[in-house]
C-alpha cells in the first residue's frame, strides 16, 4: 500500500448539528496520530472558504485534550459552514483549477468533508476532477445530518443527539399537557424534511416507559385532514390531554406541503403571502373542525443544536468516525463515505465502514415500511427498537456561572 | 403561641413550571416534619377537585426520599392544575359552604396552595371567607410563575429554571446562527406575558462569556416599527448573524401587542382569522422591510417544562420555600404568601418570608427602569447581575434508558 504524505483540509458543510464538531474533532484527533499527515487546516464555511485560503491550522490551534472536549460539546459548525454546490466537471473548468493550485500550495493531500446530502456532491465530484486530472489526493466524506436520510449508512452522526432532544422534550411536553382536565390537543411540528425519521423518535417513550404522543405521522404516507380529524377524535374520545407529533414534510395525496395550505392567497397585516408552519396549518384546521383547545410547538432550531441534551452514544460515535476517516484515508481509500453499520448482535453494536460516494449523493433513505403502523398514525415497536440505542447516554456538559462553555475558533 | 392539629392539604394551580413539583415536595417533606400536621392531602386539578374531594393521600404515597426526589425532578404540576377563579364575598355562599363541609369531614386545618397571581387570588378569598364565618384554618399561598411577576417577593420558584432554559438555549442558537456568512436576522419570542423578566434572560451571557442577543425588547416598553428597522439594520451593518430576543407581550403606542397585527382581517386556508405570534409577525416585517434572510423561533412550552435543563438553585429555594410555608403555618401565621428576599451581601443568599396575601394578589411586578437601556431595546448589565445568581448550578435527573424519570401520581 502507497502511503501518502502531506497536509490535510477539513470542511463542515449543510446544517449544524450538535455532534458535527464531535466529528471534527475526531479528525483533529486522528490528524494528530497520523504518520503521514502533518497539518491539519479547517476551511472556514467549507468550500467557500477554501477558495479565498481561509484557512485555519488546527494542528497548531488544537494543542490538548481540553480544547477537544468542549469542541465535541460544542453546537454548530466551529468552522463555519456553506450551502456552496460545486460545477459540473466541464462547466466551470476555472473553479477546479483553482482548487487545485490551492492544494499544491498548501501540500494538500488529504480532503475530509463533514455534511449530508448535498456535501456528499461536494466529495464526489471533487473525487471525480482530482482523479481526472491526476492529482493525488484521498478525498472522503463524513456524514452528519440530523434528519437521518442518508443511504448506506445504520444511521447519521447528530440524528441521534437531536432524537434524544426530541424524545425527551416530548416526554415534558406530555407532562405539562397533563395537568388540565380540559379537552385539549397539542401538536408538536419536528423537522427531518422528506424523511420522518426524527418524528418517529418523539415515540421512543413507548419501549421506556409506555409514554408516547397518542399521534405519529411522518412524510413517508400520504396526510389526509378528514382522517386525522377521525384520529384526533378517536383520541379524545379515550383522555382529554391529545398529544400530536407531525414531521414538518408531510403532504397532501396532490403532494402539496400540509405547512403550504395558509400560503394560499393569505395576505399577512404587512401585505405578505403568510407561510404558515405545519404544525400551525393542522392546529387551525382542529380548531375549526373540532372546536377545542388547541396549541402548536414548533421545536424549531433547538432540535439540531441542544448541545446540552445531546446523546452521549451520538458523540462518541461521531468523534470515533472522524477518526476512523483518519485511519481509513491513510489506507489510500478515497471517493468514500464513512459509515456506520449495526452488527447483528444482542447487544447494540456499530462498525464503522466505508461506501463509495457515488451510491449516496443525492439520495434520500426514507422511514422503512415496517417502521410504520397500518394506519399511517404512528410508529411500530420495532421503529422504537431502532431508535432507542441511538438516544443512550446524556453528556456533561462544561458549565461556568450557569451557562455552558462552547469553543468558538 | 396556639398550635393547630389537624390534617393538611396542598394544591397546584395556575400554569406549571419546571420547580412547581419541587415546592410540593418541600410541604411534603415539612408535613412529614411536622408535629402538627398528621396526614397531607394532596388536591388534584387545585379547587375543582378539593370540591369534589378528589384528594390523594401524600403522607402515604410519599415513603420515603427515593420518590421525592424524582417528583423534584418532574416537570409540571403531579396534583394537576386548574384555572378556577372563586366567588366573591356573598356572591355564592353555596360554594364556600361545600369547601368548609369538606374541610370539617376531613378535619384539615392548614390549606397550602402553589401558584401564580390568581391562585393567590384564591388564598385571599378562602382566608376573607374562613375569617368571616369563624373556621379556624391556616393558609398559606406559595408562589409560583416562571414569569417572575408576582410583587412583594425577590423572584418566584420557577422562573430561574425558565430563565436558565431561555439563557441556554439562546447561547446554542447563536452559535447556530454563527455558522452562515450571509446576513439573516432570527428572532426568538419568549413567554412572560406582561412583563419582561424571561426576555431579559437571553442576555445573561453578557456578564458570563459576553455572548447575548443583539436586541432585546421587553413589553415594559412601546414597541415602535420604525425603530425595530433601524434598530436591525445598524446590528446587520456589524455583523451577518443578527439575533433579536422578543417578549411574546410587546405592543404597539396604541396598546396593540404586536402578534396581533396578523389578526386582523387576516383569513387562513380553513377561513379563520390568522393569529401569529409576535415572533412571526416580527419575521415578516423585517422580510418585507429589509429582505434578508429572516427566521423566527418561539420558544413555546420547553420554557416552562424543560425539567431536564432546571436551574438547580431554583430547585433547591422551590423545595425551601416549600417547607418553610409548613414551618410557617406551625408557627399560627395565615393569609399570607410565602416570600424571597435577597440580603444585602456580596454572595448571593436569600431568607424565606412571608407578606399578606392581599398586598400581593392581582397585582404585577414589572421589570424595573433601571434594568432597561435608555434606548429600550437592550437590558442593563445590572439586570444581568440580578438575574445570574437565579441559574446558577444544573440538576442531575435521573435518567432510564435515555429518558428522563418523570412521577406520576
Amino acid at each position: 500500500m502507497k502511503q501518502l504524505f502531506g497536509n490535510a483540509v477539513v470542511g463542515q458543510s449543510g446544517g449544524p448539528t450538535a455532534a458535527i464538531n464531535a466529528t471534527l474533532a475526531g479528525v483533529i484527533r486522528g490528524a494528530k496520530k497520523s504518520t503521514c499527515i502533518q497539518t491539519l487546516y479547517g476551511m472556514r464555511n467549507g468550500v467557500e472558504g477554501l477558495m479565498k485560503e481561509d484557512l485555519i491550522d488546527l494542528s497548531a490551534y488544537f494543542d490538548g485534550e481540553k480544547k477537544l472536549e468542549l469542541l465535541v460539546n460544542t453546537p454548530a459548525a466551529v468552522l463555519g459552514s456553506c450551502r456552496k454546490k460545486l460545477p459540473k466537471m466541464g462547466e466551470d473548468d476555472a473553479f477546479y483549477e483553482n482548487l487545485i493550485s490551492i492544494f499544491q500550495k498548501y501540500n494538500i493531500r488529504y480532503f475530509f468533508y463533514i455534511g449530508g446530502n448535498d456535501s456528499m456532491d461536494t466529495v464526489a465530484k471533487l473525487s471525480e476532477y482530482t482523479r481526472a486530472h491526476d492529482y493525488e489526493m484521498i478525498i472522503l466524506g463524513v456524514p452528519k445530518t440530523i434528519d437521518n436520510d442518508l443511504v448506506g449508512t445504520d444511521h447519521t452522526p447528530g440524528f441521534g443527539s437531536a432524537a434524544k432532544y426530541i424524545a425527551v422534550t416530548t416526554q415534558e411536553i406530555i407532562r405539562d399537557c397533563a395537568v388540565y382536565r380540559v379537552p385539549a390537543v397539542t401538536i408538536i411540528e419536528i423537522m427531518g424534511r422528506d424523511a420522518g425519521w426524527l418524528t418517529a423518535a418523539s415515540a421512543i417513550g413507548r419501549v421506556v416507559n409506555g409514554i408516547e404522543p397518542d399521534l405519529v405521522y411522518l412524510p413517508e404516507r400520504v396526510f389526509d385532514m378528514q382522517t386525522f380529524f377521525s384520529d384526533v377524535r378517536a383520541a379524545l374520545a379515550k383522555h382529554p390531554n391529545v398529544v400530536v407529533a407531525v414531521s414538518e414534510g408531510i403532504r397532501f395525496a396532490d403532494g402539496h406541503y400540509v405547512g403550504e395550505g395558509t400560503q394560499t392567497g393569505v395576505k399577512d397585516a404587512f401585505g405578505h403571502a403568510y407561510l404558515a408552519g405545519t404544525g400551525k396549518a393542522l392546529e387551525l384546521a382542529i380548531k375549526a373542525e373540532i372546536g377545542c383547545k388547541v396549541r402548536s410547538i414548533e421545536l424549531n432550531l433547538p432540535q439540531r443544536c441542544a448541545a446540552h441534551l445531546a446523546s452521549k452514544t451520538d458523540l462518541m460515535e461521531s468523534v470515533m468516525l472522524g477518526e476512523a476517516a483518519v485511519f481509513t484515508a491513510e489506507e489510500g481509500i478515497t471517493r468514500q463515505m464513512m459509515t456506520m453499520e449495526r452488527l447483528p448482535c444482542e447487544n447494540y453494536s456499530i462498525e464503522f465502514w466505508h461506501k463509495d460516494v457515488s451510491e449516496i449523493a443525492n439520495k434520500i433513505r426514507y422511514v422503512d415500511d415496517a417502521f410504520i403502523n397500518a394506519e399511517g398514525n404512528h410508529v411500530t415497536d420495532e421503529c422504537c427498537r431502532y431508535l432507542l440505542p441511538l438516544i443512550q447516554g446524556e453528556v456533561k456538559c462544561k458549565y461556568e456561572n450557569g451557562l455552558p462553555v462552547h469553543i468558538i475558533l
